[in-house]
């Protein structure tokens, strides 16, 4: 952390000062899988809100959202599971310990949610019928994860 | 927000939650576009840190890392944006009034970032030399924003 903290506050890091002094004290790691997640969360809102009937279905913002998700999925995410950062260890992540013993099924999850993000992307435009469709398995590779990987809501 | 907070917290956005009451009073677009400039901090990081000399230089990584920031920058960002979430008149963000006075000069200037991201992705993984050389228009395309359109640090 010492080795990144000089330029993260360099280059590009400054955003996180606006976010106050607690920002600060979040594990480096934890910090960008959480902002990945608000990331996936910031697009999902917008399609969710349609598929919903809550939001006007709108072809274009619903393509760029979806090629946004799929994007997100494909990134490289390597650096954001450091050994230590599960939630027995930190209090700011709700990371199960199981993530770190169960690799090889965090990697096959992570390619299910890919694939549906990928599949969503080339449908959202396609209607509301298309992006509810292809909407539906988006959520469910999310809940997948979380079921088995995240400290539970209650 | 009234209408995306239910699904974020359905499906996708109970990593807020984690990062507690606080990070729940911060604009949802404000949030996303910080979210966004962690994760470009995130890669930034790794990769300053190896044109630096602090973290040895490791093809793989970088080409991951900075594909990353080509991906990020080439992200539809426009819902990140809205009209009443300045410095002006919220407190959790650094984002000048400027920003919504020069539109096109915004959108110019992350089109001068994505091209920027991926000559770095094409240049990343060939050595230690083209990652520096390649890494600091990157920079100067985050300086150029930052200093136009940003609550300077002092």
């Amino acid at each position: 952390m010492a080795l990144i903290r000089p330029f993260l506050f360099g280059l590009a890091g400054a955003a996180l000062v606006a976010t106050g002094a607690l920002a600060q004290d979040i594990n480096p790691a934890v910090k960008a899988r959480q902002s990945h997640m608000t990331l996936y969360g910031h697009n999902l809102g917008l399609l969710g809100g349609m598929a919903r009937g809550n939001i006007d279905y709108d072809a274009e913002a619903a393509t760029a959202a979806a090629a946004n998700l799929a994007a997100l999925a494909a990134l490289d995410q390597s650096r954001y599971w450091p050994e230590g950062t599960d939630s027995d260890t930190l209090m700011e992540t709700r990371a199960l310990p199981a993530i770190w013993e169960n690799i090889p099924d965090v990697i096959e999850k992570s390619r299910t949610l890919a694939a549906a993000t990928g599949t969503l992307a080339t449908e959202a435009g396609g209607g509301l019928d298309a992006l509810r469709a292809s909407l539906g398995p988006v959520g469910e590779a999310c809940g997948a994860c979380h079921e088995d990987y995240r400290v539970p809501n209650d």
